[in-house]
């Protein structure tokens, strides 16, 4: 029985890994994966002669884990203590003596497991890049179709000025594609393997170890690393800061939808399916708990950080310590990635906008968020000091007495002086107009609009 | 097919989850605990005349995992997208209409699980307390055996003053200790349950609540707490923040394993297992296996803290995003709280110590590490700044040619003349005692030594 | 000119650091409290003959920062590159030469600096304990006062259920004192010295080293550690812990003010002084910074969690690397929880409740938050999924046409069929009192009220 | 006073900043590129016809904080509690009514602290990367001079095979490469500016607004950011883990000096000029302290990126608590990085290399590390499982007895049987050649070694 962690359950399995980082991880997948990279280097090692041609074919032909006793690696891994001599010794149990003898010929498990970091790197680049493409352009076409949607721009948590659902978010799709354009950086620098050998120094296959690597791992479609990496884990640390960047992103989204489906607020609100049930205790609940899992998933991702860039600090030519806590760090951060990646796109997509509670939200402020204006026009008169005195506490009024912007101002003898000959009306009606919003959202849609 | 993650790994779970934790933690453990709690709860309803006591007989009957169809339960958790109403529906399903009306009535699923996770707490208190103390013993036992077995002490990396290893491990003992301290004083205040309704005010149950919920808890063994904890999660930040104190301390212990296993230095050993292979490519190796392990795992525990803490910063009466982040990172600090605490008394348990070779290593150090009493001596003489410089300049002739303490003594001029009268043999001599030891290792053993 | 961080400048030195942590950390304070460790110590030594008497009284009599060259301090740190040579310099130069000779004797810079530490922890734990016992009694104060204002329950940030401002303000109060008992109980773990010497074992005071620890340590209040410490670290991981632990509370409170004072919810509103100007290009606005400051400070002392943990495997005798850390982190999660704690105690006592904003919200929920006992007596006629079921679905229509609970219950036939005899009018008057919420406050008041 | 935080101490200053650093964030140095920053607003908004030309020419006349009060800044900005109002008003002191009325005119605090966190990242990218490269340069000189010194690879803490010291080197510098590269391609992304107005929509100069933030950023030397970004804090929390990856090489590589130059290794040490005290107790000492401190600071750049990420969930269009934490960790990290690059550079231009020692200490294994091609002998003749059990247990006795692998083999009836025929003196001597380093080394030269 499983689900120790709940990406494995039976129950919960589904809210923590997606099918596609489920593959990539779990017993079958990973060990799948593994025999490839065995399959490889030993083709690789047949066409330099360093391995008999029949023995590759044959270690390729049993790269299939359906065909493996993985209970028996289980046992044999237990037994041994080590981390690939379990599933070598299978292989070899299946093989005849002479093929067996050359599964994983002068490779380490680190040069297993780190070409399989490699493959996980470029899977998680892809799912990311994909992913983060298809919320950009959800993000896009929002910003288009709400570009004259006004809504309260909000800072500190408070009513400031109108801006525009639009603007809003084109603020996301930059920040997405800027998450994609890190992507694109830095997969050429991550996606590759490792043939290091004992040591790093390639020695059990002298001079032939570089010309070995770079065979072995163009069958992988893997780049060459620049020289080995056993502790140099740069790469690792890049891969999960990078998770928690994007998924950073997504959880800032996931966390303004949140907030804007409050009810006193109801602007936004995520999709919900009709089956699904909020509470049991108030069936009237419709929870963002799509949007709380999002963030929920973010600091998951973010945790995994820590000891990434812990790990850098590795010892000598291999370290245990750093290298092994990788082997928990990184499933955990790719899952969870995976999973924020899906769900906030399907957040973004389902997305349900009430433009009429925006700007109802507007209203209800009854003026006091168009003041800029006025407090431009003022200060053109009185001087910045004053006029923001003046309107400070003409708000200060308004606010013990519930009026409204235009009533506070007509009803204060020194603004009225000051705006002596101003038309009031017409100030405050220019007040709707939240800046140059189109003119952001075309810059957005130009840099970030995912191209067809 | 599962191991996501590794502690759900058919090969890899051993290492990162023992049967204690995984029983706690996987879909059937876990899920029983829940079954416990619905039956506790129902028991307790009934004896305040809030459900029918046949009801909760027939609950009591069914809190059986192995009577409970676990696939169903996942298949109605995903069509429902709630935590908990899977599990009740396949329950209904298995109960008489009547008897299934009331499962978990009134509780919501935060109930069910935040009891969970104060059955999680003490559990865990348990575990980790057992074990510190047997750690302790042990390095007790090795501060009693070792006390006159002499070795460098290191600072900086670098050879200081000799010390025993006796006190080293006195130092392990004292350390392990406190943090059986504070689990003692933690326990009360981790070990209660949640009865608190939809928003923490009981309303379900009217001013029965209060009752209902000291009878429930009662029946499971756990605290009353003072108030609901629904935002409140103090005690799950500090259970995971024990959890990383507890394992740094055998992390550091391992670590200094680690380090002291060097081919180099050679003074302690962790155990090997015979049939355990330390690697395919170098058959002579010795690797500290166990020792880097433990590294590990403290990493993954105190990678916990960090999501733990954030956690505390809850919303309202519930926070979605705050409480299931605890699902993810919880399990994964006991899983790896539980092997680090198993490995650490293992490799107490098993470590061995090579007192020949400490001696050995205070020697090749020619007498420099036994320099204090001599700074001592010359300083009462000519004062300690001159006294500084004297040995300074000794030493770094000393270091070029390689030659002894006692020699670059007697070869200096200025030092001979400043020790004029002084014994410089029995000074020397007088310096391979050091200090009161004895006196700290008691003082330790007094205060730590667990009783029988 | 400094403030290379803010708690050093000139500018916003305030809002980083109280003149409380400010007076404990800055260069003054610091040295002169070092000062008075290093005339404890020559006090001791002077008691049991270790120095001549008159070295001690010329040693405290220099005890004062005032009487100090700090910038020659300084200038022979820089030349030195040690810790403390700098300061034993410049008073030896400050004092006749045999007193200076005795300054700090046997002594290493960690003893000076674990001791200060020791001290540091006994003021941090006063301060926190002081202050949270402050904001506790406020909390208590509000939990009594607002009793029976009826507010939102909100979970998933939803309205939920009706709850009373007094049993959130309990939940708070309760909260707090956990921590005051955590710090209760860690104090006498934390306020201690250290007399370690070189490498841990008192060498160079012989037998007489544990008498003289004690004696030392008693001039200065401080606790003997039940060994010495110098790489043992859980007291600095634990302080930090705590602080966090603390704080983290804090800025829940802190952060549901911030949400509760948003404009279209109003139900609390941070003091605002009359002086202090929110916007200044709205001068309208009136933010909740203090709040968010609150939660900016805790998340800083947060972050030192990391380091303190990861400090904790530090190797041998005395890890530079380990040691030279708490150096920076531990000022900066000290002075930020200071500031936390002054903030929050300032934003308890001068808290704004508008509980008429609040029972308004509950209103303009339109009933729906009162479903609960509609719930229960629809379960108790139909069963509990029929009940759901039918609430589920009046919920879904009232929301589309915003009719009001009891509206949407009487115009549904199958409701009104389930509730045949039933007195919806008074079922649902019931569902104004929010459960045993007296008794819930009363237990907290009991339990956790601040005596005189 | 001040000090609270060592990079502002009188006495430690020096190790926690560099003058470099400390002139970007010191009170002094922050208000002078803010008072720039007005200035170049002030004539753009002049450019623009949006202020008086007579107004930028009297702010840029006074942006100069030699002419400024700060106290008087720092007294209106706690009067005020307004992060730039204090300035602004202290400005307005200094100038004319009409000049002062146009300081900062429809800016905000964020975007002048936004544009100088552009600045502050153009900075921090400009002198990593010139450390960076100074530290790949020397890494490069280190690989090439030392690329035929043999030295002990060591995985596990153990010895492995022979690696050599040019080899280790050149996976210093390829890891430094990387970081290089990272910078270079993150540089337009982070080096930008901000003119945002209140809530992102440039509101305050209407149509202008575009055309303004172009021509402002224009004057500072930074690029126009894709769109606002308030609450996308993507590029901070990037820009901190940059330089968190960047001193975790630089922490790989002083722990390595650290442990190679334990006296049991003594294969590398650090450059501690003459006038440096290691230890005031042991006058003897030289401690690796600068190797130690890179670590230490690499910890606390590390810290920061906790809150740097956590900080990326903004709330609507400005959040206080995300953006003031900013102002605590930036210059935290900062600072540290800085000091770190600094101390790496000055690390690896003195380093030490004992080749001698390195040598003895390969001999020292008397042969063992030498097993590899032995086990490829003999695999490739009785098969891998068989011959990996020989030469275990061949090693077994020879731990036990001190043998050297040559005698071992020779004495050992199995293996010489598996052997004959073989010219065991011939295979022990091509085990001196550590692998195709000599290629490795080259590869890493033509990619990464700096050009002139």
């Amino acid at each position: 029985m499983t689900g120790v962690t709940l990406a494995d359950s039976v129950l919960y399995g589904h809210l923590w890994a997606t099918d596609e980082t489920r593959a990539l991880f779990d017993d079958r997948g990973r060990t799948q994966t593994w025999l490839e990279i065995l399959a490889a280097l030993a083709a690789a090692q047949a066409e330099l002669g360093i391995i008999p041609p029949a023995a590759a074919t044959a270690i390729a032909a049993r790269a299939d884990v359906d065909r493996l006793d993985l209970d028996a690696v289980g046992e044999a891994t237990r037994r041994t203590g080590h981390s690939t001599l379990g599933l070598i010794e299978v292989l070899q149990r299946d093989l005849d003596a002479e093929a067996g003898a050359w599964v994983s010929w002068g490779a380490t498990v680190q040069d297993v497991t780190d070409t399989w970091t490699g493959l996980v790197a470029r899977r998680m680049l892809d799912l990311a890049e994909r992913d983060l493409e298809a919320a950009r352009r959800r993000a896009c076409e929002l910003a288009d179709a709400h570009r004259d949607d006004v809504m309260l721009g909000r800072t500190h948590g408070q009513p400031g000025l109108p801006i525009t659902f639009g603007v809003k978010a084109a603020g996301w799709a930059a920040e997405l594609g800027r998450h994609g354009e890190r992507i694109a950086q830095a997969r050429p620098r991550l996606a590759v393997g490792q043939l290091a050998g004992a040591v790093g120094t390639l020695s059990a296959w002298g001079d032939r170890g570089p010309e070995l690597q770079r065979r072995f791992l163009a069958r992988l479609g893997l780049g060459v690393p620049d020289t080995p990496w056993l502790t140099a884990r740069d790469r690792v640390a890049e891969l999960v800061s990078l998770l928690a960047l994007a998924t950073g992103t997504l959880a800032r989204i996931a966390n303004e939808v949140y907030n804007l489906q409050r009810a006193e607020i109801g602007e936004l609100a995520e999709p919900v399916p009709d089956r699904v049930v909020g509470s049991i205790t108030m069936p009237q609940k419709r929870n963002p708990e799509r949007s709380e899992h999002v963030v929920t998933l973010a600091r998951i991702v973010r945790a995994a950080v820590a000891p990434a860039l812990e790990g850098m600090v590795g010892e000598h030519e291999r370290d245990g310590a750093a290298w092994k806590a990788e082997w928990s760090f990184l499933p955990a951060a790719c899952t969870a990635a995976g999973a924020a990646l899906g769900l906030g796109v399907a957040l973004l997509d389902g997305l349900r906008v009430d433009a009429a509670r925006m700007r109802a939200n507007v209203e209800a402020q009854r003026g006091w968020v168009r003041a800029e204006p006025v407090m431009v026009a003022l200060a053109a008169r009185v001087g910045k000091p004053r006029a923001h005195a003046l309107l400070r506490a003409a708000a200060a009024r308004g606010a013990e007495r519930g009026t409204s912007l235009r009533d506070a101002l007509a009803g204060d003898a020194d603004v009225r002086a000051a705006l002596d000959g101003v038309d009031l009306d017409a100030l405050l009606d220019e007040a709707g107009a939240p800046g140059p919003t189109d003119a952001l959202i075309d810059a957005v849609l130009e840099r970030w609009e995912p191209r067809p």
